[in-house]
């Protein structure tokens, strides 16, 4: 019986996931229990009595795609391969867990990265405003400056002028990131750049 | 009268940021009013007529700073150059500027990416604890995977392993927030991966 039981209860759960999911992929962090209790013609305190709120519902829902991505990456390395088709294919599985998950996980980089993800915000520091005004300020020039280079024919990338610019953003974070535990001489930036710049050529 | 009092006003303000701006890349975002003070044998209740807070003289340290990168950057697009000469002279900039106020910045951009430049944070969400789980996972596989590609000559680049590991990962978080308005097809990523690659070698 208990048994049973059980798996009604687990059947259900999958169930309001499946639906939650639809919901959250068109609703982003908009969405609500309501949304989800109505899509599943179900009361909201029904709702709750198998989830107890959407961070819970959420991380059921990623759970699963967490767990594949593990097993993923250690199944990689186990195959013996050269180690930089390793790493391409450890880039090649992050990137399709973002593809698949792209919705659900904005949800969660939004609280991670509020300002980066959600440019009209703004913050209660004027610092924090200015540092995201004289970056956005940057991004703009950037970008016109990508295009005319893509239509010159002076970069070659199968990559949209958007990308470029954010995959060469991110870099250059990526970078900074590591230059908190310790700076290259100031003049071992033009080589940095250099590097950077091979993506697109 | 007016006029000297006025410059007099200034003076010691840029006396207190001289001497705010090297505690605060000593101490970071743990440095207090009472530190500075000490540091300028003053007692807290004068530093506070002068400013009203920490976020005053971060924000003073970094208005020059900004608004020097804004003229830079402008200046840059004044010249006639090839527009991928353009770019990079940006990039340079951007660097150049993250460089000379990394411990500064760092302040702020903690705030922002709380849980990106502090490792040991955990937050009160389950979902984001296991995104930085998976995050850090594959980060350390990734980190061993280059040191030995490296090792074995299978990337040629300059780059320590660090500083690939951070601008690969920077890079495909750039093509996430291109994806976050339109994504490719699953089978489009990997090209985008053979395109990051580039960069190492």
């Amino acid at each position: 019986m208990a048994t049973t039981k059980q798996k009604r209860l687990e059947q259900k759960r999958a169930a309001i996931l499946s639906a939650a999911e639809q919901i959250l992929i068109r609703r982003g962090k908009n969405a609500t229990m309501g949304d989800i209790a109505q899509a599943l013609d179900m009361d909201k305190s029904s709702l709750y009595y198998y989830f107890k709120g959407l961070p819970e519902i959420l991380n059921a829902i990623l759970d699963k795609e967490y767990y594949d991505f593990s097993l993923n990456i250690h199944d990689i390395r186990r195959d013996n391969k050269a180690h930089v088709d390793v790493l391409k294919e450890m880039a090649r599985v992050i990137l399709e867990f973002y593809h698949d998950n792209i919705e659900i996980l904005l949800i969660i980089l939004t609280r991670i990265f509020p300002l980066f993800l959600e440019p009209g915000n703004r913050e209660e520091s004027t610092a924090i405003n200015n540092y995201m005004d004289s970056y956005h300020l940057a991004n703009d020039l950037m970008l016109e400056e990508i295009r005319l280079a893509l239509q010159g024919g002076e970069l070659a990338t199968e990559f949209a002028p958007e990308l470029v610019l954010q995959t060469l953003r991110g870099a250059i974070f990526g970078v900074c990131a590591v230059w908190r535990y310790g700076k290259p001489g100031r003049s071992d930036i033009p080589s940095i750049v250099e590097q950077l710049f091979r993506m697109y050529v």
